[in-house]
């Protein structure tokens, strides 16, 4: 099995991949465009895709490719972000002055980073920073990247777990050409984005369509969708003037493959203005 | 009226809190904590946070500052993110060979980078980036960066709106220490944080409180809570162990000058297991 990811070897979208597929075999590409287009054609087999993190939120761009292009959601991966400070092997912490990852990382482990009084620069990933770092043979400078990106690269770990926050999860999404046949055989979880009119109450009514055939909710997020015509002012009753309608995206704990989810999104597309079915896909239930 | 804001002059939050407050002096500061702090040590007057980007999507770290400390939402402002290609002045789109910038703006202008054939090198913010090409007197180096950037630090601006995605807004929280005594004289915006116990149809009932109301809600988004007590395996009817509560993030279109509201968060509070308002602010009604 073939996945493509974006980054480089050692990146933590490589990690989560293989959580999925144990045996699979990465395929780094520049950009996350590149990979939905080499499982569309045919170059490999499965896309995996961050769509979000417990600090950083959903990555609505993210969204913006699923619904761009027609791959489907076959699974799904929570993965603990856990940072690591490397460095070449024989270098002390003692040693370092600088030290380099992606900004994200590097805000996120602020508190050891000051601690150790090491200066910070951005670079385009992790795993990258982890590379650069050993292909350059610093001996001044480290990385903040994984345990996976250590090993590839041949670096010594010299901390662990120095994100300041642990509760750091990012949820990952394993892209196909094919829908999966949804089961009931393990517990199933649905993707769904949808549109509606504006007003209020009306997403009290779809939300509504979930609630009274007992399907649990495990995620909803608004987001104010733009392309769409404008209202005149003074047309809402409140007085605000609107440019935005909305999309909504909801994960429910329920496979296609029962009545009461089919049940339910045929009722929610009685007065939804879009609905797209993104997957439905084995629920990740490990504990983090 | 001073203004403390997270990254360094020409940012795109220093021009958020000009939109919000025409003549204020901006306070640059390294980290969003500090931002806060400089507010709560009444140091400056005001904190400027960027909550959520239409592409991006809502940023958590910056809920669970607000979570942790005690400002209050005094006003919104929803800024176009619109990013320029800089260089020195006498230098020419053809003599770049490379461009700087956060690595979430180098995403953003992908399509128009490519097509130069620029470099793309990742720095820690945009107008950090500007600032450098500029210091350094860069002739082979740009930078994506605002327009006010430019003027700043003395750079030309070679191309206008060069992101690939038009609709490119972040939306920015002005904080203070006292809350805004909440009026009725202008459409006002409340935020609210709340957690439920768990099961199908808490949330819907959550909803029901605005619903009944005719209050309408501007945003929602279910957050997982990880710190919080594990369910025993089984507990959950349909077999997915739960390691998670959830909170939730309301906008809504009323004051809490309105009986309305007040009655609306009275009837959430006697079964929400936490809830606070964080703000109730004049809304951003600007179109973009």
């Amino acid at each position: 099995m073939e996945i493509c990811m974006q980054g480089v070897c050692g990146a933590y979208s490589e990690s989560a991949a293989q959580k999925a597929y144990p045996n699979c075999e990465a395929v780094p590409c520049d950009q996350f465009e590149t990979a939905f287009e080499a499982v569309e054609g045919w170059t490999v087999d499965r896309a995996v895709l961050p769509i979000e993190n417990s600090l950083g939120g959903s990555i609505h761009r993210n969204y913006d490719l699923l619904l761009r292009h027609k791959l489907h959601i076959v699974g799904e991966i929570k993965y603990a972000v856990r940072h690591c400070l490397l460095a070449n092997p024989g270098v002390k912490v003692n040693d370092l002055k600088r030290v380099l990852s992606h900004p994200q990382a590097l805000a996120q482990c602020e508190y050891t980073l000051t601690r150790l009084g090491l200066v910070r620069e951005a670079v385009d990933d992790t795993a990258g920073a982890a590379k650069y770092v050993a292909l350059s043979k610093l001996e001044d400078t480290g990385a903040v990247a994984s345990s996976a990106a250590a090993e590839i690269y041949g670096l010594d770990i010299l901390a662990e777990d120095i994100q300041d926050d642990s509760d750091n999860v990012t949820r990952f999404l394993m892209l196909a050409r094919d829908p999966l046949i949804p089961g009931t055989y393990r517990p199933f979880k649905t993707s769904i984005v949808f549109s509606l009119e504006e007003g209020p109450g009306i997403l009290f009514k779809a939300l509504a369509v979930f609630a009274m055939r007992d399907i649990n909710l495990t995620k909803i997020e608004s987001r104010p969708w733009r392309r769409s015509s404008l209202r005149p002012p003074g047309e809402n009753a409140n007085g605000l003037q609107k440019c935005f309608h909305y999309m909504f995206y909801v994960d429910f704990e329920e496979s296609m493959a029962s009545d009461n989810a089919q049940n339910a999104l045929k009722h929610l597309e009685e007065f939804a203005t879009f609905l797209r079915v993104l997957g439905s896909y084995p629920a990740d239930t490990t504990m983090l």
